[in-house]
């Protein structure tokens, strides 16, 4: 952390800051200059630390972080790729690893329906929303406990893995029973009790990125899963709130690379949400995996018509099944497989 | 709702429209042009549908919203402006209401020493964080139950009504024993399992912001509370995310006579997390009182500098009480009184 | 400027930077922690560099800058506030300057009649635009040299300043005869001919902050105007680009309490563009007022439901005499009138 | 154009917007719901009509934009894909077009060592600025006529076509001279007269995307070239402000889907202004070609840790050999070649 003090700052005002610093057990190295006194903070972890307990010192005229907040995500501490294994499925590997299904679930016959069609035209998982958050309360929340029931027997039928979402952490439980993999909403990236108790579960999980939140804050809220043990941690760029409005979110291509470059924890793409329009899937599909994406999370329904939900960003079957032939190129191309 | 179709949609495309429109017992009014179909959708709750639903039909270029997603917020529903009361406090009246304390609950004596300034100053309610969200795991999270018992304590000791933030549903009863309005924070805005059991509570609750939530998608959370029966809901601007980093949040000042507009609810301002420091708290309180809000949440700490959480943007008892003779002038020349 | 290296920098890589940073003539001082090491860099101009010459360096992690890249705008060169004097007006002393009139020169009619009533309500000068820059090629591009004339006619006869914008940096001697105050629109910015060539004429300049450009950048704009030597330069806050749709810009409130410590340019409000709307346009001006703005830019229009451009966000005459009034009361609560 | 009436607007309110819609020539269609009513306007160029003036009318709530604001680059009026042909270069088609080189132009070595290099690794067009707008007027502003002089000894040196940017209306016959493409940069997008300028000079033009503009407000700024004669427009995305500051900007991938969807322009990408740091340009080069760009306009430097401006976005000759290699594959798994 490096400290600005105001010109004319006092020495007593620079030496309550050298007070402070030593009080953590950080070391202090003194920048003199000749209109204004610096002081760099350094220490192993000044990044989990505030940079408001110095900026609130009398004479201090900024505090700037050099250390990144999240520790446990970062490449720092580990510098290997993770992988994280579902039933022999490995995601963060050289095989791209898509997970397609409706947004929510509908009943036996649309879920059964999915499956075949995802499984046939090569996806690995099946996604499937039985809990549903939506901004409205007069909207359709889901078929809760009896959606469970209907993704468990699906499941078992086609002998498929799936995705759900959990949107409570009293439900963390009885969703694990039915679900191989968590999936935390973009609205409860920053519900610190759910992952908390996610985190304690120590199930797989898909983190989706808040659609307002930094590349910064995502990783620190992986540090909350990580923290307690749970390692399973995939991340999903899924589009953040900007002021275009052709789409329901931008996707945020470049958050691939730099999420590569500062993690281990692989990463997803939702396009569907990003979009929020069937036509601009493949384009945003595709540039996910050239920039390096390690799977995709992409909706489908095989009457997108007549979906509860969302039916406007889900593709057909058919549409899914081009998708997938086209994304096998791309993957060739930058020395993946599907 | 508007639909406007493709140009060369066919008549077949068109009369699924129409047909659509029949099945939830609205009516269709069509207008052709010479280049393109538009049906106007008409019916007293079009606002509580998604457009999806007509969007992804054959044929269709694009729809469009006319009736807004909130229905139990709006003016249009209740035009009297509503009046939250608490403790015969009233929200929403001619009297501006000034809640300050610190952010975080740290112990009896800093709870109590804040309890006597801040209402010495004029003040009516104290706030104070029992348990703390928090982007980092590794920051302090709060006293949690502890916490609880001191704000009840100093409530009692000082007789002034305390407002503290609830972070999951399963803490709403225990919270509302301590506390006489609950909080509801900028990333919960959209936990709509917390704001369903809040609703249920029917206590008087703040819902702030989400930083990243349009007024709509706030009135439409608001409607979460309201539809449980639970009247009492005050809204709290608290600065949202923008490009802008000079600070925290940049606050968004309009947004006061938009909602004043479009709903009946009180609404405060939070200058304190907007600022994200303590030199700019007093523009914006000042300037949210003259734009018409009805109250303010201010933080205030005896010693900024030792706070665990946010000393930066707190005020220190004596400028609090400086801000709050000039807020009084404010509130005059805007007709109201604090 | 704080270079820091990453983990296991080389003894070379270290070198490099500082002989980089003595060919400027600055000094170093070496911060070598246990994990990382941090070179500081100090000397009095390290603002006006780019963080790339030295991000660029292998071995680089990150470069943090610590002084602000504006400088003739800043407090720190010039502590105390300028005031710009147009015919006798003085901005940014304890008058607020209240500057009125329509979005568009339309008419000798429609000028002479806006001049009449914005003068009778205490406006001390006229706006009006002759170039009108507009989104679509197919929309009303302003009388241009005509209007100027009407200006000036109207000017002489009513004895009140005018201000109107200048879009190209050819027109600038044109329009400094006609008008006492040049306007450089949002979108220009950082049009840096245009800056230049109004920082030659000397004339007074209000400078409009880009609706998507900090306030740092907007500082470092005007530093275009200062260092030509053109010292009679006006900010005007008139909202920023955000993902909030309720208005067609959101007015940043904060920035005047940032600018008023950050920079001793005056700085006054156009609560107009911001909102969009003219029914949200008393609430902003009045929270501009409180937050501590030199002055405003309102829109005023005879009819406004006959206004070539910007009809919605106009006041009528009524409405404005009317939001006259009050801000005298809100003027009076901060020490300050109109 | 969609009117909304407010809830009990008179009768002679309605017919006041009907009389309006009459004046343009337009037709009406009424919807009398049973709360509110909803006047359509129908006509050929009602994109191209603010919305103002409607909204100001007494008794309206809303008026919303149904046909979109820009028309001559829009795919309704023309179906088929446009391409811009440089020398036999063609834009737009199968074939994708990689421009490269240095940010600015600063000596004939430097542009030369450019030239062989990426013309080497098959890049067809070469960049190079000779009028550089900085945010700051204490930064290299370019070798201006200079530059351009260079550009054009080196282009024809090595038989390359170049491209460079222009600033003022007054450059535009000078750059032409110099260079066989013009660009319009971000800052510029909505500099009308520049723009109208360069749609008189017929001269191919590459036009930047503001970094805070829609990619609606992007059409209709290339509506002011199309509208003056000139068919030669190539759209270039490259990143949008957001909240996100691991990057420069946020390359909104999703805006190369929405203009081949809306618009018969060509379109390409930059990726080096996007992400600001050279260790994240391939992967935002390798996804733009798999959305669908036309081509990518990329920042290469001999030396970058000398280059005088950007120096850490530009790849090096070897890196951007690299990439090309990487490119072909890509373009391959499109159907497309380099």
């Amino acid at each position: 952390m490096i400290v600005e003090m105001r010109t004319g700052a006092s020495r007593e005002e620079i030496d309550s800051i050298v007070q402070k610093v030593k009080s953590f057990g950080w070391d202090v190295q003194m920048n003199v200059g000749t209109e204004k006194t610096v002081v760099a903070i350094l220490g192993s972890n000044t990044g989990q630390v505030s940079t408001d307990i110095f900026a609130v010192l009398p004479g201090v005229e900024s505090v700037t972080r050099i250390m990144k907040p999240y520790k446990l995500s970062s490449r720092e501490v580990k510098a290997q790729d993770s992988l994280v294994s579902i039933n022999g499925i490995e995601i963060g590997g050289k095989r791209i690893i898509v997970m397609a299904g409706p947004c929510a679930v509908e009943s036996e016959e649309q879920l059964a329906e999915v499956a075949k069609v995802v499984k046939a035209a090569g996806a690995s998982i099946m996604r499937g929303g039985a809990f549903k958050p939506r901004t409205s309360p007069f909207g359709f929340q889901g078929l809760k406990k009896a959606g469970l029931e209907l993704l468990a027997k699906v499941k078992e039928q086609f002998d498929i893995p799936v995705i759900t979402e959990v949107l409570d952490s009293r439900d963390v439980n009885m969703v694990s029973e039915a679900a191989d993999i968590l999936q935390v909403g973009s609205r409860n990236m920053q519900n610190f009790t759910l992952l908390t108790a996610i985190g304690k579960s120590k199930r797989p999980v898909v983190l989706k990125r808040g659609f307002s939140c930094t590349v910064t804050e995502w990783l620190t809220a992986a540090d909350y899963l990580l923290t307690e043990g749970n390692n399973q941690v995939i991340l999903c760029e899924r589009g953040i709130r900007t002021f275009e409005d052709s789409v329901r979110f931008s996707l945020d291509i470049s958050s691939i690379p730099v999420i590569k470059k500062s993690s281990h924890l692989p990463v997803i793409v939702d396009p569907s949400h990003a979009a929020g329009h069937y036509s601009l899937v493949p384009a945003i599909a595709k540039a996910a995996i050239a920039a390096g994406a390690d799977g995709l999370l992409i909706e489908v329904h095989p009457k997108p018509e007549e979906a509860l939900v969302d039916g406007l960003q889900s593709l057909t079957p058919a549409n899914f099944a081009k998708l997938m032939e086209e994304l096998r190129l791309i993957a060739k191309s930058v020395g993946r497989y599907i």
